[in-house]
């Protein structure tokens, strides 16, 4: 699915329905506001489905874009870069948090290679969009041409836009590729004007000198950007292509209007992309959790968006989005479930 | 049952179970670390169940004690009494917030009356276990004497090892009292040595001037207590009687060795008695969340617990301790169900 058609696709969220769950909530047997988070979380899934009581998610699904990175060459993470394969298979075998975490909440997970630098076997739940092996190196040249993002954007669009058609009422975010924190602290940057420092951490757990090597790594990319570029421009200059199939993945959940819930840092990035494209797409995005990388609070900062976790959680998969979603589907429950003053009989204050 | 031979019964955490727990964490295909919180609260459950890995919770359920307040009297909230009633028919109906939350989760609700000032129909879900019809005004006297107190407790330690017995492997706190967050906040500060100002806070949402007279009363309350009471005595001094039975159900938890997931601060104050009572108690706390309530940050702290959920919730009824459920089952599961690095054929960094 393309692009443009896409961004003219999404509107904004319906103030009509919001202002009918505002107004809903006031009258459900609780202390008004005693919900916290949970009830403005409700009134914006009201928004984002145009009615209220909003439909309550009931069927989940997570798609884990994967993807390797050229600047991997650079020492950015001590892990092998065949770990990406590795635990695509481990994703396809059922054996990775992410499979443990949406068994339990009843969720799909579907596995995209958008970019992986090795061979996949074939395997029901995967689905082969490969763009290229891998990214280049951000740290010397543009990681991706225009085409190529423009690409990967729009398998993740499709892959949303297929998962709704398909059943799926709650879209959560997933990724796997070695050395992708580094492209997302990147595009963080860029997309919000931080410091390259600020905005890049240690991922899964890199010592000092790594770090120190990581940062210089950001800040040359960074160096390079044309300030003049056009989102898609500078996705192509310093992201990645699993943050570029995210970003579409968050404009297809926005186009069909159901809710995307951010996992980590990396989506974050992508959904920084994503509204840089277009702004009503932050509309429908839920950010599951506060990573424990520091681009995902400046990031979510940026989005305006509050998490509902706050766990320290670095391992992205979409595990954070997972564990979130009960959150998201209580939110819209409350709303259609609970009994108001009137109904229960019970006395105001 | 009886609350001396209760806490002759609770044992500590099971080092050995423990160790299992992190070596395994350590094998897992995951960088280390990466779960966060929900890595050491699986440690912990090893821990509290004695092996590795730990069951997972499948069959939740939470008991709303209901109870009323002599100090009421005051002015210390705006909500009519007659709202413990009303809302005990709400969620015997199961129209409630936490019947909402319930059924998504699985758990199973009862409610029951340890000290409601009315009258209650029955009902298959309601157990009658009144223990007078609602406290003394504690600002004025001691809210219960120390019989009642003990009685209270015992009905908490008998809900609790009721539900284990009939099946349920995780128990989640409810509440529900009018006036109950004036009591909390006597207990908080009480146990903790925490100023009454620090502790005491807007509850379901009052005004200034009855802020300020809910802090007069709990410091009135504080002024009269004896520093020499033991933990019962404190109780009976300045408590309440659903605090009196959390208190219970916490040990009573603790003696069967399932997780005893806290909602909000009347649960907190309830765990500070318990763990005053038995500190090997504390082994089986888990911290839902953290109540907007200031007395529930404080009570937390001196626990030594991180809450699963910061939302700003302060509606009480159970509410966060449902909300919680699935990331505690989420955190057993890990242990059992993750593939390792070598069963995996993932490389290790």
């Amino acid at each position: 699915m393309q692009l443009s058609s896409t961004i003219a696709g999404i509107g904004p969220l319906d103030a009509d329905a919001m202002a009918a769950a505002r107004a809903r909530q006031a009258n459900l047997t609780k202390p008004p506001g005693s919900l916290g988070e949970l009830e403005e979380l409700g009134v914006r899934l009201a928004g984002l489905a145009g009615r209220c009581p909003p439909p309550v998610p009931t069927r989940p699904a997570v798609a884990v874009f994967a993807g390797d990175h050229g600047v991997y060459a650079q020492g950015v993470t001590p892990w092998p870069q065949e770990v990406t394969v590795q635990m695509v298979a481990n994703f396809l075998a059922g054996g990775a948090v992410i499979n443990v975490f949406a068994r339990q909440a009843g969720a799909e997970v579907v596995v995209v290679d958008v970019g992986v630098a090795g061979d996949l076997d074939p395997h029901p739940a995967l689905r082969s969009h490969k763009i290229r092996r891998g990214t280049r190196d951000l740290s010397v040249e543009a990681a991706l041409t225009r085409d190529e993002a423009l690409a990967a954007i729009e398998v993740g669009i499709a892959t949303a836009v297929d998962l709704v058609d398909a059943g799926a009422d709650c879209l959560l975010t997933g990724d796997m590729g070695i050395a992708n924190t580094t492209a997302a602290a990147a595009l963080v940057a860029a997309f919000t004007g931080s410091a390259p420092a600020r905005v890049t951490g240690r991922g899964t757990g890199i010592d000092d000198d790594t770090l120190a090597r990581k940062t210089a790594v950001v800040e040359a990319a960074l160096g390079r950007l044309d300030r003049s570029a056009d989102p898609v421009g500078v996705l192509a200059e310093v992201g990645g292509l699993e943050h570029a199939a995210l970003a579409g993945f968050v404009l297809g959940g926005a186009l069909r209007r159901v809710p995307v819930i951010l996992d980590g840092v990396i989506a974050d990035a992508g959904a920084l992309v994503a509204t840089a494209l277009c702004a009503d797409a932050a509309g429908a995005l839920v950010a599951g959790h506060r990573s424990a990388e520091p681009g995902g609070r400046v990031a979510l900062d940026h989005l305006g968006l509050v998490p509902l976790l706050d766990l320290g959680l670095r391992l992205g998969e979409g595990s954070g989005a997972v564990l979130a979603q009960p959150l998201v589907a209580a939110a819209a429950r409350v709303l259609g479930e609970v009994a108001t003053f009137d109904s229960a009989g019970v006395a105001r204050k």
